[in-house]
Formats: C-alpha cells, sequence, structure tokens
C-alpha cells in the first residue's frame, strides 16, 4: 500500500486557552498523562499521542495570530524520521495545493517542523522530532524505553 | 495503563467544503484512499482512520449549525465496540465536565453515536461501529477482511 505511510497521524494538538483546566478535564474523564512538560501535556494513544498546549504557543508554533485558530482548534502532525522526508512530504502538500504557514525549520524544541493548510483550512504540522521513535507506520509510543 | 485505552482516536473526520477538491489533494499529495462511499472518503492510517466528509453533513450530525464549525472543522472520534461503553464515556465525558452536543443515539448509518466538546470546544464523538473491528487498544484497520 504505497500511500498508508503517508497516511499518518502522529500527534494531535488540542488548543487549549487554560492547560491546568483542560488537564483536570481529561484527568477526571479518566485519561492518564504519560508526559507534563512545561506547557505542555501528553497522552499515550493507540499508536499516537495526544497533547494539550496552550492556544498562543499553538498559534506562534504555526506562525498565524492567535485569532485565526478560533475555538476548537487542533492540529494534526505527521512526523517522520529524517529532515529529507519532512522537507519531501512539504513540497509535495505545496505541489497538490496546500497552503504554507511555515516553511520547515529548527523548532525550539530541538526538532524540524514545518506547517501547511489543507484547502479546507485543516492544519498539518510536518515534522522530525528526534526524541521520538517511530514504527515503520509512523506511529510512535512515548512509553518505548528507546523513546 | 489503566487510562489507555480511553486515550484513543479511531477516526478523524476533516469538513471540507468539496468532497472532490479535497480528494484531489490528498491524492495529489501521494495519498491513497481505502473507501469512497456516497459522500464520504476514507485512508487508512497508523490505526486510525482519516476520513474527508462534508462540512454541511458533518455539522448536521454534530447537530450543530454549520457556521460554529468554521474552517478547518474536523472531529476526533472515540470508538468503542459496545453501546455500553459508548454510553459510559459519555456519562464520564458530562460528568468531567463536558458539554453535550448531541446525546448518543442510533445513527443513520447503522451504529450508535454521541458528541460532546471539551472546554476548549474540541469536538469529540463517542461512537460504536458494527462494521469496524477494534483492537484492544481502539485502533481500527479498514484493511482487515473481518472489518
Amino acid at each position: 500500500m504505497p500511500g498508508g505511510r503517508k497516511q499518518r497521524v502522529t500527534l494531535v494538538t488540542l488548543g487549549v486557552a487554560d492547560l491546568e483546566r483542560a488537564r483536570q478535564f481529561y484527568e477526571a474523564w479518566g485519561w492518564v498523562p504519560e508526559e507534563a512538560n512545561e506547557g505542555i501535556v501528553f497522552f499515550q494513544g493507540n499508536g499516537l499521542v495526544i497533547a494539550l498546549f496552550g492556544l498562543e504557543e499553538l498559534a506562534e508554533d504555526q506562525a498565524r495570530p492567535e485569532a485565526t485558530l478560533g475555538f476548537g482548534a487542533m492540529t494534526l502532525a505527521q512526523n517522520y524520521g529524517t529532515i529529507a522526508e519532512v522537507d519531501e512530504r512539504f513540497r509535495a502538500a505545496l505541489a497538490a495545493g496546500a497552503t504554507m504557514l511555515k516553511r520547515p525549520q529548527e523548532a525550539s524544541w530541538g526538532g524540524y517542523s514545518g506547517y501547511i493548510a489543507d484547502p479546507d483550512g485543516h492544519v498539518w504540522e510536518l515534522a522530525m522530532n528526534p526524541y521520538w521513535t517511530l514504527d515503520e507506520w509512523g506511529s510512535t509510543d512515548l512509553r518505548d524505553p528507546a523513546a
């Protein structure tokens, strides 16, 4: 299935107005965080990771004004193992008609990341995170001792 | 990991203004559809499924006016194997402070589904789809011959 490995969601990031309130909601719903670093909370899901992250920081990371994100904003991330793969997928997205939001570049968290929007405004991050291991399908597991 | 199996994303549905345009974009980006039924296109991802679905139909399915969905609207779905699990997760979400959008009910597509919004407006569908098989983590694979 040639397209399969491109059709991945490694990370879903929910932009939230109040990180503590959001975390309390998900914990009250029965979720258990895997990691909580400053300003971000990660939950391990089925292959993918679900993160809570401040709306302001999410807007900054996307290089968009916060107001354009709106209520219920979230981004889907596709992670790849190398910078070259991120660049290739980014170029392919633009060639397919995507809007460039942020050209792939070194990120403050130690990886490499860019953002595009599809024709309906859905935002995809294309990223390489040197601290996360991926299986051949692009899934990640934060509980992996190698991660 | 007691919370793990609740922290699932089985389906990401991207609301689109023009299904054919959206499908062309994703195919041009290298994705290969697994199934295309009337009005919806499914791509098999890493455990989860990514769907393209009309914005109007998505709004109707959520029992919300289309205008409130906005640009880039999408929903995340958690699928469970039984109606009882959907009901339990729905009640737990309300108890945790979620907003009810649509009480779980029989759906036109043959399953059972309800919608809630988290405190930041992220929309979760809680569903039982009798035509999809789930592994113990809540992942689904449309290529599974049993599915």
